[in-house]
């Protein structure tokens, strides 16, 4: 039968019969998964794609320890935070110990987008301004204000917030802080008090920018200069991602006002937070309560205590950082070879790969899809490949990855 | 030893130091649960507690099959939308299975609070309007959005929310209609469009207020005559709580713009919707994409399944409405011996007992919850007790229920 319609084409279509048409599925030729295992993703057909974009299965897809433990606690008690149990009171303590001695208080939330909405929300509370400053590619979630701090996604941005073209080249450590600068004297030019620097350590939308490492510290001297709280949104680089330690600030050597984080948190589980200084969580809560239902719910706590225990058992920020320098080397060799890599830009296991334009960079994508690499594309214009493997890939790994891309760029360039 | 510290002590000691201030813990001595299973939760000592106050296991604590369902899941992939995966089609297939045929597009969040936050903006994308209509005791989330539209919290509303001091017993079927109509009269006099209505369709955190049932269909017409729209909040009243089928709103035989669902739909695992008419997920898309990386991800589609299974093979919209039958006679019984029982309200096993005054309510649920049963309270003023068991209550438990609050109110009347 010519014809036939296969088991893939079908779900498709009740797909699209019952889903919402905003969503969107990756590739020319969606893929359709059907089992995941360590840094692999198995599809109805067969096949096998080298995952080198997923940064929520941080410890790898499905990891056994992680979903034997979050079970475990699943079969004994999933309850909220206004009973008192043992496992978002261990998650917060661990939290904790990964951070400077400043940062001490911990609320437990859903999604990156619930912690920095909250975020925002406690900054424009206790500093009584309104003014939020994000890069000019940022993304910060999905919320009704979140959309407004995202001009990634092409919406207007929100009230009263400002954005910074950040270059994808720093000249030096003092850069971004006279943007910053700047953008608070076009604030106050405008009567808006400031509020909150809002900013992904990684700059992940923004293409991965991460060096010179340090180059955070004067934006953070010059919002606190300002009377505005700095949040550091460490849902992309954080859990070890860039190498550089468990988070992305980290690297640069400041302690914030807020650490949000999410996706890696409970290797695939739906759990994230908010961390503040104690004082902060004080002085909110003379303002106000704070309840949110799954948030901290013990079975989560669970799965984010397992993913911690697996990173650290591991080794996996080590990881990230000796197999992300080796994935930096292969890449500066194709570079030293291919004009379709313009530039290089990243920290351990998150590397932007700068490519002329968003169509070279989906042509890419695409044929590394077909040959089972999978990874994607970011920054202005789309014009950047993200590469991000799950946190345990080996360096065997790294060269199927770096021989499908030399591959895919020799067919570029005859083109 | 006299001053022994217990282990509870100590973590709740541990727990201040690191949770933020916000949060609360139920009851005058909270409560340490360590195991919970069915309709009971035990704690550290050893105690067992009826649990007749939360909705979100609605299944029972750790129902193994959906416990086992959700690993099983967990075990072989944990990926998001953006590949083509079976389960969130078959939970969406599933969801608008049991809602009138105008309803047929799904968009999976991870909380109601972000069902609801995205409801108003495509309502507000979509009418062009800005103006909302709550319910002065309303609650409907935790983003900064949904905090303005939350004034049982005590925070100001937000920029162009309107509320309605809605009674707690209607007079007739069209009431609540004429308040709506009123309420957009007062929006067109301060020169407000409205996008909105947004109701908890059993009015959980206003006490209850259920009867007569049909009485949301004239504020469904007066909403859409003003060329606004009507969102049907389901976190409370959905999955079968009220007895009367599976949602809220099917009790007032309407067809809602939007359904937002939550705490329930997983029995504790973090998944949550937004239901839309298929014609407004177009309209929606046309303006922009949606993603969100947890929401619709496998697993958690996947315990959404297992318990939209075991709500269907244990007859729990049954068991809502026989057994919440039950109770609420004995809640009359009790009315009627009783002057610290003013009124009943609510529907199947969401009850809502009002008392005098917050005080006297207060002091009933710390009493039942010294004597083994956990309710809680809700409303203006907190006055009313609000009852709410898991669905598979037994009618036995329900007897214990009963004669325990006997107890409490005759030692309330000897006060």
């Amino acid at each position: 039968m010519q014809n036939e319609i296969t088991d893939s084409e079908l779900l498709q279509a009740r797909r699209d019969a019952v889903l919402s048409p905003s969503y969107r599925l990756f590739y020319e030729h969606p893929i359709h998964v059907v089992r995941g295992e360590g840094v692999w993703l198995h599809d109805a057909q067969g096949r096998k794609y080298l995952d080198a974009y997923n940064n929520v299965p941080v410890a790898g897809h499905c990891h056994p320890y992680i979903v034997e433990r979050t079970v475990e606690q699943a079969r004994k008690l999933n309850t909220h935070t206004r009973y008192l149990t043992d496992k978002p009171v261990e998650l917060a303590e661990r939290l904790l110990a990964t951070m400077p001695s400043d940062m001490g208080s911990v609320i437990l939330t859903n999604s990156g987008s619930e912690a920095n909405d909250l975020a925002i929300r406690i900054a424009r509370m206790l500093t009584g301004g309104t003014g939020v400053i994000v890069t000019d590619c940022a993304y910060h979630g999905t919320t009704d204000l979140l959309q407004g701090m995202s001009p990634v996604t092409g919406l207007p941005t929100g009230r009263d917030v400002f954005t910074i073209q950040v270059p994808l080249e720093m000249q030096d450590e003092q850069e971004f802080g006279r943007l910053v600068r700047e953008c608070l004297d076009r604030m106050q030019a405008q009567g808006v008090k400031p509020a909150a620097l809002l900013v992904d350590t990684i700059f992940g939308s923004d293409g991965a920018i991460s060096d010179p490492a340090g180059f955070l510290k004067p934006a953070l001297e010059e919002i606190h200069a300002a009377g505005a709280m700095f949040i550091a949104d460490e849902v992309q680089p954080g859990f070890g991602r860039t190498g550089g330690g468990m988070w992305g600030f980290s690297r640069h050597g400041i302690v914030p006002d807020f650490v949000t984080m999410g996706k890696p948190m409970g290797n695939g589980h739906p759990v994230a937070a908010l961390v503040t200084k104690r004082s902060i969580a004080e002085a909110f809560r003379s303002h106000q309560r704070y309840f949110n239902t799954f948030g901290g719910n013990t079975v989560s706590s669970a799965a984010a205590l397992a993913t911690l225990d697996v990173i650290e058992q591991e080794g996996l920020v080590q990881n990230a950082r000796e197999t992300g320098a080796y994935l930096r080397l292969g890449l500066e060799a194709l570079a030293r070879d291919h004009d379709s890599i313009t530039a290089l830009r990243g920290s351990g296991l998150f590397q932007g790969v700068q490519t002329p334009s968003g169509e070279v960079a989906a042509r890419i994508v695409n044929a590394m899809r077909d040959k089972g690499v999978l990874i994607g594309a970011a920054g202005r214009g789309n014009a950047a490949l993200k590469v991000r493997p799950p946190l345990p890939v080996k360096r065997s790994e790294v060269d199927f990855l770096l021989d499908v891309l030399a591959q895919v760029l020799r067919s570029e360039a005859g083109r």
